[in-house]
């Protein structure tokens, strides 16, 4: 039998309870396709701050890098909000392992479960049909530019005062936009054909570097697929206005973050999205919401959108479309039977089909 | 009589149309309150560039600066697309003068005509008494910082060849975050109380920075005003999942420029929202949507957001609040009467209460 090793990143807040299920579907998963997944646990975030006074201890890259692919639940909570610099912040975690690991692709699948449809605050003839994959840039721009504070003494106050200033930099080369346009035009030719690239050329200079990459590679390798540039504003309207128009769409980290958020929240059930993170070597897969610490430790956390991750690893990292395919059936099955979590239930939904994150996990496993 | 000196600019695409009704509107105003408005045209953006070289020509700064308050329509359009550097570009005259006259509060209502309700692809109940006030910082961030593009002859292309890179910063000092910060609380304490500030403090200094300086201003100086964070990934979806929770929402630039967006895309009606942008002198009004390309010269376009922006104009720049509400219960009837361009038309508008731009103007001006 084959064997994956897999590490498992838990994290903060309901990390532990919805990983727990992944893992469960992971085991299902090797026992029908003759294959051995062997997880091993490391820390990341803010539970790794408590342990170690780091967000992404050393022993937690070794195991992440020497691993085949990389589970995560997801990192943060109040507990370690802060705004002073000199403090650890579970963040770091996810986007020193993110850079580390080189995963400059993220994927972000936004679909609508046919029996969630009315989850969605979107008028059901808007969102019937959404069907778009968020191809978000990584490891540039913003999140990993160039960034200082300082004190004046004077010229940053009111009125001429000593005051603070910080600033933040948005930086790209050629090469980052080139890969990440090239993930986006090989997706597309397996969906709709469609490219939708976002950038706010009309104000930035990295905006209008990016889009004239992004039309070069087109024009050289990828002139059978449909491109269309969209400015981000405009990208935040249209998302609302017409999503089920979108197939592919191609943007910068930050850009990438609020975009990728709105359009998973157009679903209504934000708890039913993963998303995939990709580089050269070992990638991460992670559900799209976050630590949800408001609910941790009670059992009730919805652990499908960490479930519908396993689903990509399988895909993205293991090639076994037939068992990602299982587990996306096996998830839709049990929507289609009634059962729900808290956060996905409707005003119609019968209280003995609303169970806990134990109970769903259960469910998925019978069904594959 | 009371004489104000108003400075238009057209600008491109629709915006002649639209302006000239807003004119109508001032003029009937103007006629009931005894009070003179005398318009000067000047060149912005796309046309100035045409006739001058540049989008924003010494003439219309000193024309803007020396009059009473500046009516905006809207800038720009394809035929001045360019990601050439060293080529004019439209938004450069918008850019510019929000700058020269330091405009840095940018305030956009985002409510829902009752009248209107349909249009949004939100559900009804969803959008009901949707009415929050986006205050955008419009003079600092990534709009204004050091941008610059290079050529290296290694290291930038793929796998280490000569390519370009560029970069844009996104840098704040103290006073402008608290001028702004200032802003937003006035502005709740007159409507409901409560501010949202949108940062991305978990990522960006600049968003730390912000954090910990609202709060000092509010903590010293408005401890009146329910006063909450929410990172800038959250709010695009929180706009979406429970708009009408939001009252005042407060952020940086480059966020601002999105999420106003997207809150105004909520409605279903972005024909219908201006906007009023601030500083210490002489402020501009103008409306919320862009110079539609490709509806100009028709004849089409809906006057209403200019007109809604006079009204803006009224009640910041002129202190008439009677005047403004006039404005604004005109155009309220006029849709209450069923009157509609065809953007905001339903599939239930019979087809004699369909109008144009001219039509829709004096429709407002005979209900003032
Ligand atoms: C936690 C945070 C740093 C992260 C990001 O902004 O990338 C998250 O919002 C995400 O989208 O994965
Ligand atoms: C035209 C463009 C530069 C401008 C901006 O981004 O500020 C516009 O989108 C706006 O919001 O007024």
């Amino acid at each position: 039998a084959k064997t994956y090793n897999i590490c498992l990143l838990p994290g903060d807040g309901i990390g532990p309870e919805i990983i727990a299920e992944g893992c469960k579907v992971l085991d299902a998963v090797g026992a029908k396709y003759d294959t051995a997944f062997s997880c091993t646990e490391a820390l990341l975030g803010g539970c790794a701050i408590d342990a170690t006074g780091t967000a992404l201890p050393d022993e937690t890259l070794r195991a992440a890098e020497a691993s085949d692919a990389v589970l995560l639940a997801a990192v943060g909570g109040p507990k370690w909000d802060t705004t002073d610099p000199a403090k650890p912040r579970p963040e770091q975690g996810l986007l020193g392992i993110r850079k580390a690991l080189g995963l400059y692709t993220n994927l972000r699948p936004v679909q609508i479960f046919a029996a969630l449809a009315d989850a969605s605050t979107l008028k059901p003839e808007i969102v019937d049909g959404v069907d778009m994959m968020i191809v978000r840039e990584l490891t540039g721009g913003l999140y990993f530019g160039r960034r200082e504070r300082f004190y004046d003494e004077e010229g940053c106050g009111m009125d001429g005062a000593a005051g603070q200033r910080a600033y933040d930099t948005l930086e790209y080369r050629e090469y980052e936009v080139e890969r990440i346009a090239r993930q986006a035009f090989e997706a597309a030719r397996k969906r709709r054909n469609k490219v939708t690239s976002v950038d706010k050329a009309n104000v930035l200079e990295t905006s209008r570097m990016w889009r004239e990459i992004v039309h070069r590679v087109h024009d050289e390798e990828y002139a059978d697929v449909e491109l269309e540039d969209l400015l981000v504003d405009n990208t935040a309207m249209q998302l609302i206005n017409r999503p089920a128009d979108f197939d592919v769409v191609v943007t910068e980290n930050m850009f990438g973050d609020i975009l990728s958020d709105e359009a998973a929240q157009i679903t209504g059930s934000l708890g039913m999205l993963a998303s995939a993170s990709l580089g050269d070597g070992t990638a991460l897969y992670e559900p799209s919401h976050g630590s949800a610490p408001d609910i941790a430790g009670q059992g009730i956390a919805n652990p499908l959108a960490q479930i519908l991750s396993v689903e990509m690893m399988l895909r993205y990292s293991f090639d076994m479309q037939d068992a990602a395919d299982d587990v996306r059936r096996a998830v839709t099955a049990v929507l289609d039977e009634g059962w729900r979590t808290g956060d996905i239930k409707g005003p119609d939904t019968p209280a003995d089909k609303v169970v806990g994150t134990v109970a769903m996990g259960d469910l998925v496993v019978e069904c594959l």
